[in-house]
């Protein structure tokens, strides 16, 4: 089944999502293409924009830099990254990640993930965790175990 | 983990491969950066290679274009692909796909797939079917049952 560019559903987020971490645009290539065991997405940020900081317990990620200049947050501090270049989150492995947009144009990247359910996802700087179960409910916890927001996915 | 351009193991398969397919370079990104969960791979076609016509029973597989031209042959015939056009394999769906080269200038695109196994690989073209164990043996069939190989993953 071909895709053409262009043609993918596009997600730009809640407008919550967009004053919180700036205009970020996904387009929803393994929705589109009717694939259930892996996630795959092209995002663009515009200049300032950024990804929550996060790891997770079960799911492996890759991004891989399409255009522009992408700067990686990791745990040992940013890395700037360009075409080509690639970042990789092994599941279980505490790296907390987060990608921003400090360049003056935007920058689009692909991101993949295995979007292994159940899952924890630990968010450091918010002091929370989002719990995804299997039934396609979700707990979003702080880290002293007090539930801040629970729901299903739709 | 950020793995910069050009630092990837590359793989260029055996030179039975290279005689048969032509000239194809792989970038082991997801083998790179530790991941076991989905396999995620950058191919470099040089003009007139291509890919074994096959399609899978238990892969979800999905590329995107990253520079050149890629013509992906599906059961409906060739389509011409660019940078940012994707194709996606859904498992189980029959639709043999081969990727061929068939300009004048090398072409790239990134090849993800969920690595499931047992899986069940239809080679229609070579009336041969892949049949890969999670013990990580495998066995090649015709298509009339006849053992053509076997073997083990090292």
């Amino acid at each position: 089944m071909i895709i053409r560019k262009g043609h993918t559903a596009v997600d730009r987020g809640t407008e919550e999502d967009e004053h919180k971490y700036g205009s970020r645009e996904s387009l929803l290539l393994s929705e589109e293409g009717g694939l259930t065991q892996f996630v795959a997405h092209v995002e663009t940020l515009q200049p300032g924009s950024r990804s929550d900081r996060h790891w997770h317990e079960e799911e492996d990620e890759l991004l891989y830099v399409l255009s522009g200049e992408v700067t990686v947050v990791e745990e040992d501090g940013p890395h700037t990254l360009h075409p080509g270049d690639a970042a990789c989150w092994p599941a279980g492995v505490a790296n907390a990640h987060q990608v921003v947009n400090r360049s003056g144009a935007p920058c689009s990247y692909l991101i993949f993930g295995s979007g292994a359910v159940p899952d924890v996802i630990h968010y450091p700087e918010r002091e929370e965790v989002l719990r995804a179960f299997e039934d396609g409910s979700w707990r979003i916890e702080r880290t002293d175990g007090t539930v801040v927001k629970e729901g299903r996915e739709p």
